[in-house]
């Protein structure tokens, strides 16, 4: 009988998550299976689950664990190894996308839930992509990524999807000293955006919609705090930023706003995603300033990422929950109580 | 006793344009007085109008004409020569926009109408700045431009607004051969932008909302005609575009249509200025796909427009106008009969 995996899936839209078990992709020679220690809880876990996009669904994509089997062309891990996967278990390796860095662009790739694997033409095949809120997962060797000994496994998580999302788009805009960036959204996101962009060396102006987060952006390396709801700081900071990172996902945001404070030239990335469309008078733009979306990052990235968080010592705050009390930490996330990110642990 | 110049002004946001005198700033050191012989009516002018932004007006920013007097310190013109004004009069030089060749956004900038002289310290001054739907106008020299003998000075006239609107940002994107761009409204700015990026050796995609305009836009340089209300061509151009220039003015533009049109890592420019924001899906950026603005061009950019409409023969598509009739012209581009830029002949 083939061996079943065991975790927490969502049924539907409203319930909480039950236990589910399901027959996993065969594991292919190229393929690692991980048992799991710890798993982040994404907002877009929660935005999935709510879309109620498949009927049933293992959700997460920030995993830490231990190689438990691979497959007989694995050369670069062995048995026990600590790794982690992050939100892609599968691409081509071979297309335009993926020769470029974009692995998450390629077609044929595999989300690391809520997809079907696909077989080498890309066509889907019947077995679903399952998460991390579970005891086992497999994926391909290249999307499995060596665990650095001077990070915590429950720490990893987050950066795996969090902290690549934030990551990425500063590294590709090649931030630095001289640079002012903003972040707007002081949350699982916005904490590390600002300590990545503090430790690429440039001036960083934490943006939320309250004074109650001023302290933490600041101890997080932020030098500037902007009130969004304070006229006097939406004065001063007219026309400031080089960049402003949106992790917005607040439906009413008020994107003249962010477009404000950026400099002539400047750019509005966006990270988060909210459900309402972005809504901008186009003369806003008229100022050279650009808007660009940006999404996770490639497997070469998130190689980056974890080499730059160890040099500079970047790490979410987090609080673990033990695995089987999922629906409790899911809460604690709808609930806006995360400081700033929850990781369930086996 | 003062000169004075005559032209037709706006008074309100309804009526007809009416005769209208005004002083001119005086001549300076370094300014141009130009007896205008043609001026080509901008959809901008019409939307000035109308916005009754200010009591009293004369509209007109693709003004040709000639020579009559110089200032002092003025040696790269003659008297009698054939020179163009585009949206622009005056800028600081110094700044690090003009440095840069972004003349049109410098802080002490002076628009062709609809804006107020400023001193040397950019404080406005009591003299407004009055556009070409007039008899003369005087401008800094910096901001007068021979036009080459081989352009008409009628043609000339929209070469010098939607021609460098056009031309300045498939510039700065180094369209050349192997890219593809998709022009979004064959109109006054479309019919300029085909005829650029076809030169330049992109194959071109003119997309329109019917297909009446097919002919015509093939004539202009495209390869490719899109109706975006044919779902069959909706399907065959997704993902299929570099670049799309949107010249559209339309508030009910579907903007998702145009983004699902680029490929991963595209750009949307736009040109046109619709008076309804802009709204976007968030998650059509997600593919890495980019928004941005364009706003005339720089000095630097018209001369290199000029040029390269001499060299690649391009040329708007006219009709004259007798200045006294500007009101009947208005009417033609208002009832949007132009085809394709109506030009205004004292």
């Amino acid at each position: 009988m083939a061996e079943e995996f065991h975790g927490y899936a969502a049924y539907d839209k409203e319930s909480s998550l039950k236990p589910y078990s399901y027959i996993p992709k065969p594991l292919g020679d190229e393929d690692i299976e991980v048992e799991i220690s710890h798993c982040g809880i994404c907002g877009s876990d929660l935005h999935t689950m709510r879309s109620g996009w498949r009927p049933t669904l293992y959700p997460g994509h920030e995993i830490v664990g231990n190689v438990l089997k691979k497959g007989s062309k694995v050369v670069s891990f062995n048995i026990g190894d600590r790794v982690g996967i992050s939100c892609q278990v599968h691409s081509c390796g071979e297309c335009v996308e993926c020769t470029a860095g974009y692995d998450q662009l390629c077609a044929k790739k595999v989300f690391t839930y809520n997809d079907m694997w696909k077989d080498a033409e890309g066509v889907p095949t019947k077995y679903q992509a399952q998460g991390g809120y579970a005891n086992k997962i497999r994926a391909h060797s290249g999307f499995v990524f060596h665990i650095p000994e001077e990070i915590s496994s429950a720490e990893a998580c987050p950066l795996l999807c969090a902290g690549l999302s934030t990551f990425a788009p500063l590294k590709r805009h090649k931030v630095g000293p001289g640079n002012k960036v903003g972040v707007a959204g002081v949350g699982g996101l916005g904490h590390l955006a600002i300590q990545w962009a503090a430790k690429m060396g440039a001036e960083v102006t934490a943006i939320s919609h309250s004074s109650e987060k001023r302290d933490e952006a600041i101890k997080l390396g932020a030098t500037h705090f902007l009130n969004i709801l304070d006229p006097n700081d939406v004065k001063k900071f007219t026309h400031s930023q080089d960049i402003i990172l949106s992790t917005s996902c607040n439906p009413n945001t008020d994107w003249s706003k962010y477009m404000n404070f950026i400099k002539n030239h400047g750019t509005l990335i966006l990270i988060g995603l909210p459900e309402a469309p972005l809504q901008i008078p186009v003369f806003a733009f008229m100022r050279f300033v650009k808007v660009e979306g940006s999404l996770i990052g490639g497997r070469q990235e998130i190689k980056d990422m974890l080499a730059f968080a160890v040099k500079h010592n970047v790490r979410p705050w987090i609080q673990k929950v033990p695995m089987k009390d999922v629906n409790e930490g899911i809460k604690i996330v709808l609930n806006g109580k995360a400081r700033y990110r929850v990781v369930l642990e086996n």
